[in-house]
């Protein structure tokens, strides 16, 4: 008999409820996004589709239609009534017997989580704190893949160093962005990031805060840093889809400017409020 | 109200079965192994057992009892009375509300499977066909973790190339081992693999590979090659826990000595039999 155990509870293979035979769960095979109204107002959704149709196809996912998912997305958030939502939502590849190569009539599975966004007015107001790891990951980032190990293995890293957030450095020593945001710096007028063929996810956060720096008149340098140089900026903040803007006032215990946010942060950040309006 | 949404079917968050939770599905955070037995009798439980604990250890999860996962499994494999059975079994840090950083307190999960392996004998017999796919995985492929994304599309390009297995060829052009095996060379009497630095997983069936060859007299040279080195083998093989020795006759489309299983890989299989009877 094909038998199954779900901790201590025995029982035939074929009683098994699908979702412990989600391909999501045995090798990460699916692809999400993390969207987010601000007021009751859904912010960037044809961004994330986009991108959620790129990471689909990434990985070979066919035959998903976005404007159902569109129409999903629109339909429980006006159930949920929660005015500033994180909505996350991921496709798998579906259910199956455990099998590295799939079928390809197999049916994707679809999750959706609405839950409250914690107010991040604190750690926009005092600044965060961030701290360097080593960038473990695979080598198509572009794909907002459930393969998550190494982000959870670095932010944990932080915790532990009571820091809100890791910095990943790849194997020569350059700043690729967060554990789960992208990361800026600030030389005078000039912002940096990494450029995306840093093996880094195209941030839908990122594009709009480098929009928001043009807007304000600074230049934005696509160029990899290293944490060495990053500790030397004026100013230093991460993007994140869930808390936009946030500045970064010490990287590995080294304070940045005056362990405060800089003026030019704080002006992104109202620049940045006018695109969530 | 906080929501979830499976495929068409809205519920509230808090209605959600914990496999929805698990954070396995979310960010691959868990490790798993995959046993064997050989005519009712479970091969090397001892050797996987000590890789699942130092699996364990790599992504941080703690205060597991391995022998009460061992009695699991000799419960399990005992009830599903399969002769020749796949053990599969996985532990994820457990089920919480999506989070990167996760509760030292949180409850792992334990997952196991029992199916019938398939008969590999007419592909011990045949020979298979191997082909190349870039290694596109994380930096600690010794984890044997849920994150196998860059395994299933290198895996799936080898279906559709009509071969058996993908080979992974890293950014040095190097091979390292299989989608979910690894890879022997056999040059005159030296048998040729990748050493264990190579980011590679330390096979249990590559272990014993090793051992059979040098109980037949064979010199072991842990040293890695290129696919254009390896075509050039007198005989090539994968070594895999579920089907253990099996010969490549082709490899990229091209031929490994006569397209026929080798005369040394066949004392091989010889050989690795007496450690499973």
């Amino acid at each position: 008999m094909q038998l199954a155990m779900i901790n201590d509870k025995m029982l035939p293979l074929d009683k098994l409820d699908t979702a412990y035979l989600d391909r999501g769960l045995y090798f990460g095979d699916g692809v999400y996004e993390v969207v987010r109204s601000y007021n009751g107002k859904i912010f960037a959704l044809d961004d994330h589709l986009e991108r959620f149709k790129n990471s689909l196809a990434g990985i070979q996912i066919k035959g998903i239609d976005t404007e159902q998912i569109r129409s999903r997305i629109i339909t429980a958030f006006q159930k949920a009534q929660i005015p500033n939502a994180r909505i996350y939502f991921h496709i798998t590849r579906g259910s199956a017997l455990r099998d590295h190569n799939w079928d390809d009539n197999i049916k994707p599975n679809f999750l959706m989580t609405l839950t409250d966004l914690p107010d991040c007015t604190p750690q926009k107001l005092a600044g965060i704190a961030v701290s360097a790891f080593p960038d473990l990951r695979w080598k198509k980032c572009w794909i907002k893949s459930l393969n998550l190990l190494p982000n959870i293995l670095a932010r944990k890293d932080a915790a532990r160093k009571g820091s809100d957030e890791a910095i990943l450095v790849d194997e020569n020593g350059l700043i690729t962005e967060g554990a789960s945001s992208s990361f800026f710096a600030l030389f005078n007028n000039t912002l940096q990031t990494a450029p995306l063929t840093a093996n880094i996810l195209p941030s839908i956060t990122r594009k709009f805060a480098i929009s928001s720096a043009r807007n304000l008149g600074l230049s934005v340098l696509e160029q990899s840093l290293t944490p060495a140089q990053a500790v030397k900026a004026d100013e230093l903040f991460i993007a994140v889809t869930t808390r936009d803007i946030v500045p970064a006032v010490k990287f590995d215990n080294i304070k940045i400017a005056n362990a405060a946010p800089g003026p030019v942060t704080q002006k992104l950040l109202v620049e940045f409020a006018n695109f969530t309006q």
